[in-house]
């Protein structure tokens, strides 16, 4: 958000609090994030998940709203921002339609948000394009929370990876995570490698040569002192990890067939690959998966991607309740 | 919805009666229901009809969440569960563009309700395929309604159907029933002859000899003693029809276009049909019509096709507050 | 709406203000408005915009539904409405995918809308046929607002312009109005020059010979005895402009594009130009723009067009709480 524009009216709204961390902040990318922001936001979202669980909804937002401005679509992430905003009691205007709104009439995104903030108090963004978040908040005064801008950032993806580790394992601090499948073009385990560099924990990474986890992230984390190894079976880490990340291997990333087939099978979880596996390993996938997890696995108690997207309601509930001045 | 599975979290809200009748189960097809149960929905959309002409809207579900999954679009249905859903305080998350969205990536239908229900307290589905439903109901702990799943069931349709006949009609033992048009592609007419063969009635069914009411259904009937008869023409069986339920003869459904044309034509209500009809018929058809009832019928008291949309959503409103535990 | 019609329930929730004015009234053109209609629809504006710059959102509308029913895409115009509704304490329900729905299978506009009005309380209605929301008012029996029926009426816009410069310049008797760019296909200007014919003003129409202003709605203006005058060039009318109301040129009207591209950059609206400009100008434009202003003009004190969004927002929560009888 940018306070230095004019703006068409003082919103100033009563109970409004605004020394509160984090009252009228984008949320763009996870660099933002210090460790002390990351244990204030999981903080909150603890609350509301022990708000939830007590009694559903409550009325923290009652009166809000929030614009989902969402130029590709995703189920998922749309339908989280709308339930942890109904959940606390505020309204959305979903706007998913992009390719035939005004966009399609060649309207800019500036335009598109400025005119977005004259209706809502505050704006959920997903956008093909790297930086449209950044761009977005530039021009708008109210906040702008980032859903995806193309290979860009999902910050408030990798604060649920986050929660969901420190929730089932109970900490981060000391903990293996490996990281599993294509490490390459996946911005969540970027972003998740990123947030946890923050702390002192072991890192795995296990690909495909072709599909390797970045150089340039790689420096970032020796120069923050992380321990880290590469493999390219899971076999020699699995027994170590406390929190396995398996993520997809896209067929179209490949250009012979053959080798997405034997990489795609190598990297398949099943209950025989749980064998292998601490008792109390936490397994997460972002979502879809497409086979990467065998069904049979759901039972299993270390099967945490179910869960990981009820912890994602809970910190997105917490981020709104953040930036509209009510946490 | 599958109480053995591991839950997330122990969703158990302050207020939920656990003991009410219906509470948490799904609704997935009329065989589920026996005639208590049907008296019981219909005692309840009739207090939801009450409240709705008194006030409006109430908050029996204020914090409740609905996620309205359509694989396949249904402006009726869908509008008719949401408006249900919000007279009763509750919220919906809309997911009605599902080919751009998870599922078009290729996730299967129990992992997104499964995630569904991270959100949401209850699942509408309307799927192209049949036995979504059950299948969905089979992973999910959240109650799932179907909505339609292909040429399979719409037991909230047969339902509303029942309700419509009786608040019309005033009962359904010793009615007479006849259903006219494609009675052989319509889920709509078989579901409704199968609840109709709870009570005491007579059945009729009128359409061109290649689109006849099912052979299987009729040995159900016949099992339960129903009487019944075949026609092919609607001036037999008029005159002495209490309920007169018309449905689409689709174009599509005929090879010879000479044949849809005649038999089409046939089928039409007009003005002129309704006076060799009785006087208190019942006129209802399911909508959308396309020509079957001529719009000059429509302000004829016996119309009942409007306020059939009407009784709907008070059925739809009974069922939600049932499953949810409210009612 | 159409009292006459035969009514599926006797909707008169306790509450409704049946003796307000505008109560239960369809919004379909400008020409229904008397001046007295426009003072008391901007006084409930001004009440409208206070109440949200104080509280954000409040109950007036608790338990009311909006059917909002587009069957062509306008993020802005429906974002608007929900928005209204929103903050007035209703629901909706959107139906923006028309042409998946049953519309598709064949269903006419009046059946449609009857069925709607069996869910819902209010129907705002986008079509792109001329007379599309007065068909709709002719079966309806709740209230129609027309948001855009083709190139025909969009009153909601022409109101909202109107109390933007109300807003903006204090007054309108007695200003100078400049419409500019495409004045001949713009539904946008002409109904905005019928509701400022009801006052003391002069109009400037500047735009290409061969898209100006209509004759028919100038022999209207000269029987009102409106001054106005049609120029080809900004430069001879800008310094002496009250209001500039900017409107797209849209390459598509031109069979020459040599001549849209000399067109269009005549007519750009940059800081340059304001320089010749009133220090309080009002600078207007509908949006979406496609390089009719400069985004640097969007600093500029004058620049109102983003406030005239949120104007909007006002506009359509007065009419709302109106036709629902509650203001």
């Amino acid at each position: 958000m940018n306070a230095n524009r004019p703006q068409p009216s003082p919103h100033l709204p009563l109970g409004d609090r605004r020394d509160a961390p984090f009252y009228g902040r984008d949320i763009l990318e996870v660099a933002q994030f210090r460790r002390a922001d990351l244990s204030h936001i999981f903080g909150v979202a603890r609350e509301m998940r022990e708000m939830v669980l007590r009694v559903g909804s409550f009325d923290l937002l009652k009166g809000k709203i929030l614009a989902s401005l969402f130029y590709e679509p995703s189920t998922r992430t749309a339908s989280s921002f709308t339930a942890a905003m109904e959940r606390l009691g505020g309204s959305v205007i979903p706007i998913s339609e992009v390719r035939y709104s005004s966009v399609s009439k060649g309207e800019s995104l500036p335009d598109t948000v400025r005119t977005l903030e004259c209706y809502a108090d505050v704006i959920v963004l997903r956008h093909p394009e790297v930086g449209a978040a950044k761009l977005a908040a530039k021009y708008a005064r109210k906040p702008i929370i980032n859903a995806g801008d193309g290979v860009g950032e999902h910050p408030t993806q990798a604060l649920l990876d986050l929660f969901t580790i420190i929730e089932e394992a109970g900490r981060i601090d000391g903990l293996t995570v490996t990281l599993l499948g294509d490490l390459k073009n996946g911005r969540t385990v970027h972003s998740l490698a990123r947030l946890l560099s923050m702390y002192d924990v072991k890192l795995n990474f296990v690909s495909p040569e072709s599909l390797a986890f970045p150089e340039k992230i790689l420096r970032e984390l020796d120069e923050k002192g992380i321990a880290w190894e590469a493999h390219t079976e899971l076999e020699a880490v699995l027994p170590r990890s406390d929190v396995l990340y398996v993520t997809r291997v896209q067929k179209e990333r490949f250009s012979d067939p053959a080798h997405y087939a034997r990489v795609k099978d190598a990297y398949v979880i099943s209950p025989e690959t749980l064998t292998h596996a601490r008792p109390r390993m936490v397994l997460m996938h972002p979502l879809p998966r497409v086979g990467e997890i065998t069904m049979e696995v759901d039972n299993d108690p270390r099967a945490a991607y179910f869960r990981q997207m009820e912890y994602g309601m809970y910190v997105r509930m917490a981020l709104l309740a953040m930036v509209l001045g009510k946490a």
